[in-house]
């Protein structure tokens, strides 16, 4: 599949060109391109300790997206999945380090421990004061020598960055960082492999396999395993910490490595929440892509136990957006369901008069079920006709239970009969026609103006005018009419049904989708409808 | 490809579950599971007009993660792709709206538009106040009567929300979000569809193609085009945004659609500051995944023009994390590179018996170049004597321009021409030592000392210990015996080195990747050739 880059020697610079128009002036770069990709604070006066992390590209946000006051000074981006160069690294020190010296934040990886390291002794020689920690919290391998640095970085650069910014020493800054670094625990799944910009991906992963234990360059997982779902995934991940974690309330970070959806992201954060460890969890930060692998279809987990200290470093505030913030896991709050959901149902009142008006209506809809039938197979599925007989055989078993003697109440109680009996939008569009029409009558409207305000609301909300070959093309002119009384509001109806035989482009409605061909010369059969009944009523 | 969820059927709760356990208790949810999943504000006394947004799930973190003090009061989750019912909405109404009533924030959809809508007939029946505003920001389709709500929905959100947040009036509320709504412009392109949850993917979208103008549910795009590069990619969507742009100031949001790496991202954003309409844009938001279609391999721009009042709502502070906020977008700054990059030639100097020991030095390394070679077959890739070797002649071709006389600076010089003359790690790390026994020497170390403290550096930046099968375990015996005399270090590096054939788990360095068996029985070579200097030394 293709990807949104353009040459790939320019994928870092054009990215990091991203971040900055982006960061709204809060960050810059050194004047060294294409080699030196160094991202610093614009807002940086050397008076504190500085902070600077960075490696290959590919895991953004990281490292440059948490460059910002409260976290890192300055990120040395190298190519994708590759270490920047000494000479970079170097730069960036010099850049940024005042008299309170620097911290460099490494992952353990050979390249970067190498590079960063010579940087720091050129940067020692100099003069400047500088010390490194190396994140090496990946448990992926119970017996390996040197763990891989992944996401439980991100806590270093929170927790030190904190620290850092309160003017704290070289020496305090470094000693928290190691704490912090000490007691990280980080292990990833995947479902998929990454995309390497300009290579072509490597397929390893079979389907319905997973695996367990992998690296953030694509690297293959420790083991492989079958997949069954999201809680089993979290379960797997959390066998292997919950060994390794103590009774100290711990952060926990939910990294998306790049390519997991966000619902997703929140079943996955659901499980954490409910797994195994989760009495030992006290804040949460994320889920979100954090520490990526490109696009890869996998999430890490990193805990961290968290003292007094720990814990105010890690919840203070700091700028930069790509950190999500920590958030403190507390039960579900539940609120109760609110009082009035379930309608009031009208008391049931007679009206001879208005009875036989309703029943009339009924009747002509039902005797008219065959007529709009056949017209709505022109453009519908040939089922206006049966929707409103329906609604119609509906409405006369309803009488008794309808509040015949009290006008607005009773367009309310068809309206909320109409939505429970007729299927698709028709059903919805008329409640909202009638309910409306209830309010207008009850705050005063005359029954005219009510059932224009009916209309009103129905086309705000279905979205119809006039012309667009519905029923609105009828009932709005009759409406119009009323007040001339009822034969002019049927010639009216009439005039309107006729008028959409001559639409031929729909729109609104199901016969938008519907070729022009086979519209002509037919009228809508919700606009008949509405022209059958006014003729009825007008003739009666 | 599999995907990290449970069941089917409570993907959308499960996932609000884990939605709420991240809030840090800013989110409760009604008491309605399964069928109405509505989540709500916990710290809202329904003082302020409540704005109410929702839809189908699928676009996380719309709607629910927008949740929060300055944007939405409450969302309504339908299913993936599917709108919620009218008792989910009317019950998220009920629950948040107080006399200052209530906006609903839909997007033009007919399910949302009915559901809604009739929900908001039932809520004004009961006696609320509720306005109700349509997005259809969508432009994919030019002449398409019923746009459809996407991504730019978030702009009415924000500065609707903003203003509610002041304490204004429905009225100006929703005034303020018609308005921008009016103004809002979208439109997306993808190389691939996205997977709903449950189902098999569709691969609609051919290697090489894009298609241009799609909406938030996997629908296929207006086009499909050719697809080239991102600049191109995003040069297609300007050219659709263009000729509707009027020559205010623009806020633009570039929306991650699900799919679409992070490093992509901002490559993306990088051509959209630079392309057609940079002028028109004043503020940017993202880029980053804010309105998904699962996990889309696309991306959409929304683009909204912004007067002096929309521009403080729009830049107003706000609580939901998911708001990635909008910057100002700026000229980059640019630093210029620190001094003390190129580090000073040393000034050289004479010293014929120094000269006479480098040299003699770099003959052992010379001379051993085949057996040392031969070793590391055994365990690496055959060039240790070669790198060594090399380096050797290199050093003595650079007598003349060292300072032979002053010999921290020289330990120093001899580490920067190492670093250039070696390739690969072991360059690196001699660098790193030389530069750090220099540094040492220079503050008044004994050259003992200095040497223990090179030695410190390289193993804290090498991360090898003793027993890790590396020159190490020479050249720590060697040094702690350095007092005693050269015999005495070249007897104690020759017992190092001898150790190393029994070692058969390497701990650093490339042997980690090779078998016990074919370790056993052979020197490291890197130790080998610490005890052939050593001895050397010591017989001369």
């Amino acid at each position: 599949m293709s990807q949104f880059i353009n040459t790939k020697e320019n994928i870092v610079t054009e990215a990091v060109e991203g971040l900055l128009s982006t960061s709204g002036g809060m960050l810059a770069r050194l004047d060294g391109y294409p080699h030196i990709r160094v991202v610093v604070r614009n807002d940086w006066d050397k008076s504190k300790v500085a902070l600077i992390s960075g490696g290959g590209s590919g895991h953004e946000p990281a490292h440059a997206g948490f460059i910002g006051q409260g976290m890192l000074t300055a990120a040395v981006c190298g190519d994708v999945f590759a270490s920047p160069s000494v000479d970079a690294v170097l730069s960036a020190i010099l850049a940024v380090t005042g008299p309170s010296g620097c911290l460099l934040i490494i992952k353990n990886y050979t390249g970067d421990r190498l590079n960063f390291g010579l940087a720091a002794e050129r940067a020692i020689e100099m003069g400047f004061k500088v010390n490194m920690v190396i994140v090496d919290d990946d448990i992926a391998l119970p017996d390996l020598p040197k763990p891989r640095g992944v996401a439980g970085t991100l806590f270093v650069h929170k927790i030190a960055g904190a620290l850092a910014d309160t003017g704290a020493s070289l020496a305090d800054v470094t000693n928290v960082a190691e704490k912090v670094k000490e007691g990280t625990k980080s292990i990833g799944m995947s479902l998929d492999t990454c995309t390497v910009p300009g290579s072509p991906k490597v397929d390893r992963i079979e389907a319905g396999k997973a695996e367990l234990g992998l690296g953030i360059h694509g690297e293959p997982g420790f083991e492989t395993m079958d997949y069954q779902d999201a809680k089993q995934a979290i379960a797997a991940v959390v066998a292997k910490l919950e060994p390794l974690m103590d009774d100290q309330p711990h952060v926990v970070l939910l990294n998306n490595l790049g390519g997991v959806s966000v619902l997703e992201m929140s079943i996955l954060a659901n499980d954490l929440i409910n797994s195994n460890i989760a009495k030992k969890l006290k804040f949460i930060v994320g889920p979100d892509s954090l520490m990526t692998a490109l696009d890869m279809k996998g999430f890490s987990v990193s805990v961290c136990p968290v003292d007094a200290n720990q814990e105010q470093l890690l919840n203070a505030p700091c700028v930069p957006s790509a950190w999500p913030g920590s958030k403190e896991i507390k039960p579900i709050a539940v609120v109760e369901m609110p009082d009035g959901l379930s309608p009031v149902t009208p008391t049931p009142s007679k009206d001879d008069k208005t009875a036989a008006l309703i029943t009339q209506c009924c009747e002509v809809m039902i005797a008219s079920e065959v007529e709009l039938n056949a017209l709505d197979a022109k453009s519908g599925d040939s089922d206006t006709g049966s929707t409103l007989a329906g609604a119609g055989r509906s409405l006369i078993d309803a009488l008794d239970r309808l509040p015949l003697a009290d006008h607005p109440k009773l367009y309310s109680a068809i309206g909320q009969e109409l939505s429970q009996v007729m299927g698709g939008s028709s059903g919805v569009l008329l409640a909202i026609f009638f309910t409306a029409v209830g309010d207008a009558a009850s705050n005063g409207s005359t029954t005219v103006d009510a059932l224009k305000e009916g209309l009103k609301r129905m086309q705000h909300i279905g979205g119809a005018n006039l012309g667009d070959r519905t029923m609105v093309d009828a009932m709005k002119p009759a409406l119009d009419e009323l007040d001339n009384g009822l034969e002019a509001a049927a010639i009216a109806a009439r005039k309107g049904a006729i008028h959409t035989s001559t639409i031929v482009k729909a729109k609104a409605g199901r016969s938008t989708y519907v070729n022009e061909t086979q519209l002509k010369g037919h009228n809508d059969p919700g606009a008949e409808a509405v022209a059958l009944l006014f003729e009825h009523l007008s003739r009666s």
